[in-house]
């Protein structure tokens, strides 16, 4: 980041970053620092400052296209409860994440929708254990 | 399909297979006649007659949870290319399908995203070469 | 589920469940309650009370085809111990259950084959610890 | 092969292979050969020489095992279609091999499900336009 | 890319492009034009002129990384064959690429090997006969 | 293992497996003992004593292709931190390593470059307090 032009792109995804997954994504941030601290970097330029920062697609649609994806891999169960975390964030409703992991068994199969909608129910959970 | 329950889920998800995938849904159906026509109508009857048939999501959530889930799979480029068809269908801009493959390289990596981009340029162009 | 065939359908799947997955499936649909109860509900309809309801292929062929597809996709251990314990309640003997793991090593790859016997191993620890 | 034991190994694979895959197998080896010719003494010798050769598990549940996989991991169609072969080669019915491909619905979702189907009609055809 | 520091990255990710990938890569670039120009622009910018472009592993590690996950990821045939090209122009020996394909039988399964080694006798093929 | 040439390519494997993997491939072996002693034999045999044995690939590479597809495929964790330790013992650098896993964001997404992260962090981690 030599200079002012890095520093918007790095700006702009810090603030998309803190305004979409909240503190779950800043604690990944963190436990990156001692072992790939500009990997952390990266995640804010690109993932962040480029892509969740266009205009072009609102972020109720991202983030529904996020979750589903992971649910659908199924291998990445922590980014997945953050981006669930995030979807309510941006005022998707439990009822519609609940529908969407449900969803993901007709194209990834029941096993991936199970494992989706339990990792919604932790979430949840967590969130209502916090008030 | 032995009585009219049967009857009400099937019919329901034959009027929502339409609605969405349109003429490309009734390809699929009819080339399961001779190989699978149980599968046929469980095609029908899960994912449409059950699962989009629920009002709890409503279908550009859902055309956009399946690009993704599929792009991100990139195993299945008959059935992407069916539903960024239906995604058109039911109201989601070209310029958004463009976006969703392009936020699959976030958690799928840039290939995929290629692959989801070019399937989305092939079904725009057919669409186009057909006016 | 509004009337007769509804019900038939879903008392099909309570059997089908009940036969094959015994107490684990059973821990299943309970876990969906509080948090997508209608989804409960499709895991009895479709995949128990359609797929393993057809007389077509013997259930010990059905169970070889569900832990072979578990272990090959590597993403659901739940679901995967579940079913080496449904392999057994359908007559699978354990000897056969470890056989199918190390076949996937052949087509899904020696870590794919590693964890389906590590899963394997646990099943049959606990089934020899409730004795 | 230096000796009688690799040879004994590589012989048994050679047997299981031809009485397995049949001619779609050996076009397999043959294709190996200007590129990798000691991966198809691998592919002889542990597939088929090792695994299969085991007497624990009978062909029938091995090919049930393999096709099963192979469809849900969708991404080897190309072998898919050699087992769907193999399948039939063993004894296992048109009908059956329907029905697995239909239980891949459950497991790893109706796309690969449906991709499963459409390999095993393209098998089925190629078999019944060549008598 | 409204300034200098946009421009340095591009520019980096355009010379590592045309070191690495050659005229394949100009294609990957060309062929997004119609339908996603920024993502041509993110394609050059993040992996090539971030990741490629670090000096803490050299060329030939990271093409080896590339070509192993690609075919054991299996689902990126176009892009697997545009980086056997890559490793290649960085000096990995043909030999050396079929020992990689060889290798990912044992951690992705013998289909994910085959098809990597038949993607890499076209590539080797293509550029046989333009000689 | 009836005979000389047997016992050959399985202390050939022996031999590479305690080179590469050290003790932790030695709690592999012992982990299958009561479940499946034979796939213990196949690991050393097929892996280690065929293909890692191999003189076509020097052990750098090998173990770079081997961390990353498994970084890639997402649903291998144990063996991937088994190679985590097993490059570091064949000389790879850890900042070498990480690259490696950054470079996977590229070719199976962000998650999957994070999780691999986290998986060296815990390696290292492990290490330095053996210490």
């Amino acid at each position: 980041m030599s200079n002012d032009a890095s520093h918007e792109r790095y700006d702009r995804g810090v603030a998309a970053l803190a305004a979409i997954d909240g503190a779950a994504g800043q604690k990944v941030i963190e436990s990156l620092a001692d072992i790939a601290p500009d990997f952390a970097r990266y995640v804010i330029e690109f993932p962040f400052g480029d892509i969740y920062s266009r205009p072009q697609l609102d972020l109720r649609a991202r983030e529904i296209a996020t979750i589903a994806a992971l649910a659908a891999l199924g291998n990445a169960t922590p980014q997945l409860k953050v981006h669930i975390e995030a979807s309510l964030n941006v005022g998707i409703s439990r009822a519609e994440i609940v529908e969407v992991m449900m969803q993901m068994a007709v194209y990834a199969g029941f096993p991936a929708a199970l494992n989706g909608l339990f990792a919604a129910k932790e979430v949840f959970a967590k969130l209502d254990s916090a008030h």
